[in-house]
């Protein structure tokens, strides 16, 4: 990403206008991020993939042969700059990008955690080749350990994988990890923070919930930046840390209304960077990526020139690229949004690496499309069909009732510990759907194939059928609940056949899915079909009884350690508070 | 300069108050430079070289054995950052530390350019062996290629000694490249350039002058700051260009009045840093380092908190290590100030990667001596005594008189090219104190030993006498003016005998000198001799009928192709407007 002496020369000599420009925008009011100014009749002239020019005499830049942008009444912004966000959210980089283009994001930093949870090491460099020369920039970080992640449960990245990874001028750093390993004084997070630290990269945060000494502590580890402030005194807390303050407004969480009150404080925001975290792919399809989010901050109150300051320059220098990227200055990469005026993220062309990807909202290149090897696709490998007596709970010995440990769903994300006595009939504990008793399980389709874990789970409210996915969050296996051990076993079976994906079944029948076969959790279906079929699935388990907004948001984060409180493993239950094991038989 | 996994796991424990901190400040206002905020009753916990806790609630992390400072009614503010200095000012690293460590400097960037001219590739590395491992972090940049330089001249950094140089975490990139090498397409440059760029290091500039179109084509080079700004129009146009400006207030320029009204301009001034370019040991000895300019910059009328910003974090950010340094945040180096307020930059404390190194502006801590090795010491090498004859000026042919070009020192630092028709006596042209014509010579001492070229100058007004250095500016040769050509012998034998020095004598006596025989400029003579030396070289040169405030600088500057207009090498005389050697001799 940084310039060569053939490119130094070519940008001097447009600049000087001894050569002409490729490309040239001309009477637009620059919004200047450095000094925060709006500088009326500016013009930019580009060469390659850079900017040569800057200023009010862009004339002497331009030939018969430049391409000319009249940006007049117009006003010029910088590409906008996602720091934060998992673009493995079921569509592949091509249908992703399809999509964040129209609206002017130019660089996007990825954490792939599913495919890396599922296909290691390997399945990271082929992902980043499919990363790699598309019409604008993606970035990435390596995802570090997660809570609860185990050999047998995810691929953790050894110091030597990471090492390689970070000599790639794509990878910036090491994703996010969460708070309690510092604290606790996880030695293998200590050595790759250490590894990251020397390669000069950037170790991300997420200090959910950390506050005082253990925010203290955690961030004495080198972290250098946190999604995870909710509220005002949170994300003032980080900043004073000295850390950056990544505003979040996405899929999981929309933090940035209740932080937005921090413009009041008459601190400086240099440090206040807006991200998304994650974007479902309707969101993509009705509300684009960057564009919304700055629109969204600028509603909300923050000054317009503030709102985009913290999707270019702030980000930029979050992640130490603003060298090359976050403002519209000579020798950095042309990346420019033509929007109407300061208040209306509306991109009417968008430059990036200095040429127009798209117009009014089409787009004017196409990214590139990655053939995944075979091995990348065909990896759920479940060693025979399943049956609905997999799906059994024993209860060994004579026992008439047995208490057991119960995830109790409160909410679509958070779990909690309740006890159940449940009747034991034929050394069996069944579903109960008049008690909203429903079975849980857990299959690992790949390191120990078919092994699996059967749990009981209060609040999906099904009444009947099943609904499975194989892309949990933070984990590589398949999760599956359901009313009827029948369609139980079918759900899987189908994901099985597919390669991956997410069904939903009733009395034998299969009433929507979406088959995920690459890595067993995307697809590269275009993006308003997977969006379609999304709606399709909530409004299928929804009539089974689910009272979730997003059903499989609730199905995925069963597997995730980062929310409180009780956690579904393929060895068994697990509870937050303490990380450890705990039983799913309490008394019998 | 990154942490250990076994600096992480102790901080984190500190932090927690599980194990206890070194030394601790406690009861302090702390400005908190990345918000603008001075909070009140903030301690710090301080663990090895790291900060590992700030905030309010210190006590958990002072044991029985941890040094506690107690800072009720004091501030504390960050250790103090210098971007930008040439410490080969006379004094060595040892010497200059013993005056800028108890002011506060805590972190200087050192752009050693005359050990470079002298010894290259391996007197710079063996010139930062005396850098490394001292209480204050010295860290560096490459000195790039100068104007005027060449082969026969001086050293230029060859693509593979930088590649070496960048590799060391104590160089931060390359140093000052002036800007009509870039805009002329110079293709050493350009590869010096894109090598330090893909070390992902940094570019230092030297805009002076350059504005516009030229300041732009320079700037897409990749260059990100510039110490040359002398007006708010230059400093303005350079940030919002998107680079960092280094506001000079030192020895050579003091820019910083002249720009100090950008304040008034409503614009961000994060990018805006305090440098001083160069101090004089007079200077240091009296005004101290970069608590100097601060306080200048609070008189100026900046607001203390942004006059503290631009000398941390300001400097940190632009040198791309607010990671490390720049700011009083858990897991940073703990270099803190403690000040009486925010307005008075008078060091009570100073901590240095976690020591105190100096208190009420008492060294507690020395810096460590270094021993050079002979090479470093002995490499004037000429090859005998020489004599008044060899300061002769020969003209060819049978002329009366002769027209030639000389230097006329029009004021300490700029000349100009005059023509002046001189009288030949004896195939001679002759010193003429009453028009005061008096002869220039530049000697080589090292390349080719003896290769001399001896020139006319006007302004020095010396009646007797010869003033001699072996440090003229971007050269390493020795220069020495004279109303008498055998003091000009005089002043240059006792020169090669001190193996490097300033002389000034008359009528065949030494009337004062500094021995200056480390690398042919330095001396580790104690700073205040250095001074009073200096003050009575330039008394003597005064005595002989000099004008100038500063005689040696005058001198030094005769070949530093930088300014204008006329200079001289070994070569003879160079029009620096063109770039090109000119004739001595215009018309015989």
């Amino acid at each position: 990403m940084t310039l060569t002496s053939r490119q130094m020369g070519q940008l001097v000599k447009v600049s000087l206008g001894e050569e002409k420009a490729d490309l040239a925008i001309i009477n637009g009011t620059l919004l200047n991020v450095y000094t925060g100014e709006l500088l009326p009749d500016h013009g930019v002239a580009i060469k390659g993939e850079r900017i040569a020019y800057v200023g009010k005499d862009v004339g002497h830049s331009i030939g018969p042969e430049t391409e000319v942008i009249d940006a007049a009444g117009k006003t010029l912004v910088p590409g906008f700059i996602e720091s934060h966000l998992h673009p493995d959210n079921y569509y592949t980089v091509y249908e992703f990008l399809r999509y964040c283009m129209r609206g002017g994001t130019t660089t996007v930093v990825a954490e792939w955690r599913d495919v890396f949870a599922h296909l290691g090491y390997r399945g990271i460099i082929e992902y980043l080749k499919s990363a790699t020369n598309q019409p604008i920039k993606l970035l990435a970080v390596v995802p570090s350990i997660e809570p609860g992640s185990t050999a047998a449960e995810a691929n953790i990245v050894s110091v030597q994988e990471l090492r390689q990874l970070l000599m790639r001028h794509d990878v910036l750093g090491l994703g996010e990890t969460f708070w309690q390993y510092v604290t606790q004084g996880d030695e293998r997070v200590f050595e790759l923070f250490a590894e990251t630290l020397a390669s000069r990269k950037k170790l991300f945060g997420h200090a959910s919930g950390a506050r005082n000494n253990k925010l203290v502590a955690y961030l004495a580890s080198g972290i250098s930046s946190c999604h995870e402030s909710t509220t005002v005194e949170e994300a003032l807390e980080k900043l004073r840390l000295g850390i950056y303050v990544l505003a979040r407004q996405g899929e999981v969480r929309s933090d940035l209304e209740a932080i937005s009150a921090i413009r009041h404080e008459g601190i400086n925001l240099r440090r206040l960077v807006l991200v998304s975290d994650g974007v479902t792919p309707k969101h993509l399809v009705h509300n684009g990526h960057m564009e919304f989010l700055v629109q969204k901050a600028i509603n909300l109150g923050f000054d317009p020139v503030v709102a985009i300051q913290m999707a270019t320059i702030n980000a930029a220098e979050c992640l130490s690229l603003d060298s090359v990227i976050g403002g519209i200055a000579p020798g950095k990469y042309a990346d420019i949004v033509v929007i109407p005026d300061i208040g209306t993220i509306r991109a009417e062309y968008v430059v990036s690496n200095g040429r127009v990807i798209a117009r009014d909202g089409n787009l004017l290149v196409r990214p590139r499309k990655h053939n995944f090897p075979g091995w990348f696709l065909r990896n759920i490998n479940l060693p025979g069909k399943l049956e609905a007596a997999d799906f059994a709970v024993i209860v060994e010995g004579p026992h008439s009732e047995v208490t057991v440990r119960v995830i109790d769903q409160v909410t679509d994300l958070v779990t909690r510990d309740v006890r159940v006595t449940m009747p034991v009939s034929g050394g069996e504990v069944k579903v109960d759907v008049s008690k909203d008793i429903l079975k849980v399980a857990v299959i690992d389709p790949r390191r120990q194939p078919g092994r699996m874990f059967v749990g009981l789970i209060r609040g999906f409210k099904m009444t009947r059928g099943a609904f499975a996915t194989s892309r949990p969050r933070d984990s590589s296996n398949i999760v599956v609940v359901g009313a009827d051990e029948g369609d139980m076993a079918l759900a899987v079976n189908r994901i099985a056949e597919t390669m991956g994906g997410i069904v939903v079944c009733a009395d034998g029948k299969i009433l929507a899915e979406l088959p995920l076969p690459i890595a067993g959790s995307l697809t590269d279906m275009p993006l308003e079909a997977v969006a379609q079929r999304l709606d399709d699935i909530q409004q299928e388990v929804a009539s089974l009884g689910s009272p979730f907004a997003d059903s499989h948001l609730a199905l995925v984060y069963l597997t995730c350690f980062a929310v409180p409180f009780l956690r579904i493993s393929v060895d068994g239950l697990v509870d937050i508070r303490e990380s450890k094991p705990v039983d799913f038989i309490v008394q019998d």
